[in-house]
């Protein structure tokens, strides 16, 4: 079955969309092409054209064509679940984009029929996860080498948005069309990252500022604390009007920190022994030269620098080929469906937060 | 009167005063003489007698001794309010070791008492308002030129103390000595400055953990967001248990950015118009190339990197060679005594918030 091609439909022909249709036709996904397209607009029917693919107006009757083995929904965030559960109750596999939905209970019922389907496979489309930079820091936090997290903090401000974008469409950055602005649009890669990496929070409390420095009506800057119930806490910032733009994430940990700019420089600084240890076992001598700069603590630890490149589409054409994959021979997921629901309960906790003025237990 | 020498009374002759009276011994602060020092240890008149000055257990007795114009008072922080109170009573100029008051209402007795002798010279010890850094940054923002504040962040964890710095004395790092931990005791600096810099902050959420990593009864972490009540937030993260060490504060305005690592290197980035209008100028052509990467938002931004050196013992000689100038020919004060309740409000307000898990309105 390995030399089959998952045949792809993709449900909404927009930038998402299109963008995926172009790395597929150009051969990026070796083990998929495109089955079908799907859009509401008749005129997207002349870029299926080109493709030599069929077109649908109604994403069920492709799902029912038999064109499709599995689709992609590049559609507004609200039709996500709706759309994935269609899929697998006709037997397609689903790949679902962020966030797999709006709301907690929304996502859950999406999750909770996937479960039903064990054969069926579901996914959802965080890319970032692909990035070489995550996966080697993802592996060395879970080798336990640097032990518990003590504090991490997200400085994530490069998702700069002009109001032109806003205008763009009528469901942009609405309630209604949306559902919120940059926790539901932008930040879910890093909400995804974040927890992928230091764990999930158990509580929450955010200031989300909404239409401050834009015309709209859902939050345009996010400020969060959370606490992850074992003592350590977290940090984080995004906002779209740093046309400059920040991408810090800060990791400490009981044996060392790992500081990240730009989603591209690694700087990871090793402690010689357990940072609590070194302190227990430093005598009155060495604190006394330590406070008159006699001690070079620079002693005590080891610094690694290391830098990624990011290549144009590799990350999402890696997502679909991963995602073919694991139809094909079980190939496991990097980014299961049931993980998107971690990132949809924290941006709902932060709204919540921000609503009620208190932390919220999550 | 502007040959003669202020001669100070030191109040308390440990690590901080016997640091002072070696500044002052050595001429670094020229306007200044050692008057008489005090200290509840008789052992330390050893140090007075080298030093060729009187000597005092008693700090009233030092006050009414007559050889001294001015104190300063590195006594554990409790004591500060009285000894201000005490030393302004008897017609003596008070520079009183920061934090100016432990909590709130003892802070603003000293200010209102200070506040009936105008005549007298009333500072508080903030020796970082004397880098030159946050100086040239302080005077950047108050030219206007970057708009308003949108969001600051300061991560400031090179406050980092082994637990044998703990173990040193009775009263460090209690509730009953010194009212608190890294708060009270070392980042009073950076609140400071932080207010200093970004304004006053009108409500705080904070987060503290008390004996997280040291076997301490106060804090030895802290994370808060603040509101500084006209859209702008901020957040300040604190430690001493982070060996590594982080001290990057970022401020992000209207008209671009402002970052400072490790209090020497600053990356001021200015925007071509303030954001708010090249966000609402941008046209639809330009959003489609910003989304395609073609277009160069470097164009509408400058960037400037500066760098600064500090030389050990400036700042303190500075702040103590400015006090007494404001005496001899009335230079305006670096750091005035009511300055001194800003970070003690705040400081305040996160223990608060902490206890209360509330947000509090200040």
């Amino acid at each position: 079955m390995t030399d089959k091609k998952i045949r792809l439909g993709i449900i909404g022909l927009g930038a998402e969309g299109g963008m995926y249709a172009q790395f597929i036709d150009q051969g990026m996904v070796p083990n998929m092409q495109i089955g079908a397209i799907c859009d509401t607009l008749p005129e997207k029917k002349g870029r299926a054209d080109e493709l030599g693919v069929p077109f649908y107006e109604d994403y069920i009757e492709l799902l029912e064509s038999g064109d499709v083995d599995a689709v992609v929904t590049t559609v507004p965030h609200y039709l996500h679940p709706e759309m994935g559960i269609a899929a697998l109750q006709r037997g397609i596999h689903a790949l679902v984009e962020k966030p797999v939905g709006v709301y907690t209970k929304q996502a859950q019922e999406l999750i909770d029929f996937a479960a039903t389907k064990p054969d069926l496979t579901f996914g959802v489309f965080f890319n970032q996860r692909t990035n070489p930079l995550y996966i080697d820091l993802k592996n060395l936090i879970q080798s336990g080498e640097f032990g518990a997290l003590r504090h991490t903090s997200w400085i994530i401000t490069t998702w700069w948005r002009p109001q032109g974008y806003y205008n763009q469409s009528e469901w942009r950055a609405t309630w209604g069309g949306e559902g919120g602005g940059v926790l539901v649009n932008q930040a879910p890669h890093q909400l995804d990252l974040w927890q992928w990496m230091c764990g999930v929070p158990k509580k929450c409390f955010a200031k989300l500022a909404y239409g401050y420095r834009r015309d709209i009506a859902v939050e345009d800057e996010v400020n969060a604390i959370v606490d992850f119930g074992n003592g350590a806490t977290g940090h984080f910032m995004t906002c779209t009007h740093d046309m400059i733009g920040t991408d810090r994430l800060e990791m400490l940990f009981d044996k060392g920190k790992i500081v990240v700019d730009g989603s591209q420089k690694v700087t990871i600084t090793r402690l010689s022994d357990a940072e609590q240890a070194i302190s227990e076992n430093m005598g009155m001598e060495e604190v006394k030269l330590l406070f008159t700069g006699q001690l070079d603590t620079k002693k005590l630890m080891s610094v690694e620098e290391k830098s990624y490149e990011s290549v144009w589409g590799y990350q999402h054409a890696t997502v679909m080929q991963n995602f073919a994959a694991n139809i094909l021979d079980g190939t496991p997921l990097i980014a299961p469906g049931p993980d998107g629901i971690n990132g949809v309960r924290l941006a709902n906790a932060m709204h919540l937060s921000s609503w009620t003025g208190q932390e919220v237990d999550m």
